[in-house]
């Protein structure tokens, strides 16, 4: 402690002479964790939470600013810019709000939907079975298209519905998280574009953006939500949503009363708007340390081509699938072209059980994670391959990923 | 530029070979931030956020880790058991939640009014409008006792207005931070006991708790919501409720549906009851690092009796209080007596504005902060004085905030 103490002392009289007590501060630290270090970080390989740049991480403990000062209303007013570059979007309306992903759907369902008004769900697991539940909470009539467990539902089903009634809105899971399956989000809106143009299109894109391509403008896409943990590569507690111009203008002509206070988009529309003009407002306060952690990664994330980020993303997820398939195991996803490229939802060998596998890969210092979907939870694993493990990889993330789940399956005594 | 790429190859060398690469990322870090320091940090000395302690903006930066992961659990579950430690509460349920304080007010009036129900508002400024606002939004009759700008309405007022009807809850804002006014939450518990026992008692905590005595079993309160980044000491992002054992009852009972997707207790209790017994559980991603955060500065807050701490807050706001006076400045509030001690809302002398003593307060490395309250925002400022700038008195700030007050308004020809 001795050592520690003089450390400590050193920094308080370096502070008052020099200044540099953010310096010192951050060396004493790292001191401190290496006394307290027992064991090694464990990669995090799940579906979200992904790996966090230390750049980012370093924003997340920028010293305490106020979120209306000259310094940081800049940071939120290029994060909004930068969205709508990831986007590729030039009209489309970043917002930026403290909360989860899921607090996106609130914001679909309490401002675009009025009470009694038709959306149609498009259903590949856990996440379309909530989106729903959440739509129905704020008094929507919903319809869903769903298919089995790894499949998604063909164009021609959906056109079949769509055309059945008005639908005021559909909503398309990307990617659901829980099964690892992705829909071809272009190919639906270019549909509901013929069949029913009036129908707004609702991307959650929660597990896809940053990860696959989204292109708001030329898709006609009406609202992408997300949220800060998956190919965003910012720690959770951000939901970020991007509406259209069209959408905003239904928000602004509904009849009835927008149904939630802290999603309503009457509150966060003029903070986004006088951001952007890098001008401070306020309705409640925003989570400075994570929108700066949001731009570092934002201006990271933007500094390459983003086609070459999508092109990485699906190179590594098939170099992924490849290797997990000649281990002769087997996909939630029926067909490789209906796979995710941010994720990997696999099959237990027969024998072998989360109880077994998981803790197993543990020991390797990697995290993966257990089921979601409900109806085969116990039945299969998920790998995350977003962000700076698919675009650095000199890191080695991904190798050493797949090294530890074939040397836990031979551990655990399977043979292909 | 060769000097970083050494140490950045020596880091990555280090890593290989020792793995102790937490540690020399930090120093390099340390060294980088060195060579981009232009200007030294602001003091944060508004009323929310305030500064945070070294410690906590470490755990901000905690590397990747899953919601679910053994490390994470434990931390979790023990902030929960902390916030019952905080708010002196045996069976009070504590929620820790992604969003902004703002957020608590939707999960008190979807979750606990129904559409129909009357519900007092005790209004003592901005916070108290928005809380009505709210409250509205859900479907709740709303009547309110509101004082003058400086005031707070009186125990008879209140007593008055409480027997008119039955109301299903009475919401009290603790301090509004836009006048910086205070009222008596045990005394008007206590009222609220004895004229209407059966309306719950709701306190708006954002701006007192961790600063202001609460107490919610010996006061009888039903729900204390405040967030992170006010005198508990953890950046914004955190929406933090504790719900008494009668309010979760009064919630399961309910007889009309929740009105909130993303706010419904439905979904956010099994996931508290989960961490706190050392599971993991899952409805949406929680904030990992802030909930990190939260942890460590909830053990440096517990680690001295919480006495000790609000008297603390108690002095320091009277020296605050007796220096700006001496100044012959007048407070918002109309009286000491119902002055909040976390912090100071002050009218401009004669002759000063905002755009002159704002920038000239931070001119010396202080920020404070403009008026809120609508029909005066543009005569008044706050100065927040709360967590560690009060309970470690050697780090200077208040001196520093006092002194850079008193000098910037000299430099504006101010005289007493």
């Amino acid at each position: 402690m001795s050592t520690f103490r003089f450390l400590y002392n050193f920094r308080i009289g370096f502070n008052k002479k020099f200044g540099v007590v953010n310096i010192l501060n951050n060396c004493y630290k790292s001191i401190r964790i290496l006394s307290t270090m027992t064991t090694p970080h464990k990669l995090c390989m799940v579906p979200g939470p992904v790996e966090f740049h230390e750049d980012v991480l370093t924003s997340m403990s920028t010293p305490s600013d106020s979120h209306v000062s000259p310094s940081f209303i800049p940071i939120f007013g290029e994060s909004i810019e930068l969205l709508r570059k990831l986007f590729f979007t030039n009209k489309g309306q970043p917002f930026i709000v403290s909360g989860s992903g899921t607090l996106g759907w609130d914001m679909v369902a309490s401002n675009l939907v009025e009470p009694g008004e038709d959306v149609l769900v498009v259903n590949t697991g856990y996440f379309g079975d909530s989106f729903y539940e959440c739509l129905k909470v704020y008094g929507a009539k919903v319809t869903q298209a769903k298919a089995e467990i790894g499949d998604r539902p063909s164009l021609e089903t959906i056109a079949d519905i769509l055309i059945s009634k008005k639908f005021k809105a559909i909503t398309i899971t990307h990617v659901d998280t829980s099964t690892g399956v992705i829909v071809d989000v272009k190919a639906i809106a270019e549909l509901v574009k013929q069949k029913s143009p009036d129908t707004l299109i609702i991307v959650d894109g929660v597990c896809s953006a940053g990860a696959e391509e989204i292109r708001v403008d030329e898709w006609g896409l009406d609202v992408v939500l997300t949220a800060s943990q998956k190919a965003l590569g910012v720690p959770p507690g951000l939901s970020i949503v991007i509406a259209s111009e069209r959408a905003i203008g239904v928000y602004k002509q509904r009849k009835s009363p927008i149904t939630s206070y802290y999603a309503s988009w009457a509150h966060w529309l003029p903070i986004m708007i006088a951001y952007e003009s890098r001008k401070g407002a306020y309705f409640a306060t925003p989570p400075v340390q994570l929108i700066y952690a949001l731009n570092t990664s934002l201006k990271l994330i933007t500094s390459i081509p983003l086609e070459t980020r999508f092109q990485q993303h699906k190179e590594t997820s098939n170099r992924v699938k490849d290797t997990i398939e000649a281990m002769g195991l087997r996909f939630i996803p029926k067909s490789r072209e209906i796979a995710a490229n941010g994720m990997t939802a696999v099959y237990y060998p027969e024998g072998i059980q989360a109880l077994d596998l998981l803790p197993k890969v543990a020991g390797h210092n990697i995290l993966i994670a257990g089921g979601l979907h409900k109806s085969i939870a116990s039945k299969y694993f998920r790998i995350g391959h977003m962000g700076i493990s698919v675009t650095e990889p000199n890191r080695g993330h991904i190798d050493k990923t797949i090294e530890s789940l074939e040397i836990s399956l031979k551990e655990l005594g399977y043979k292909k």
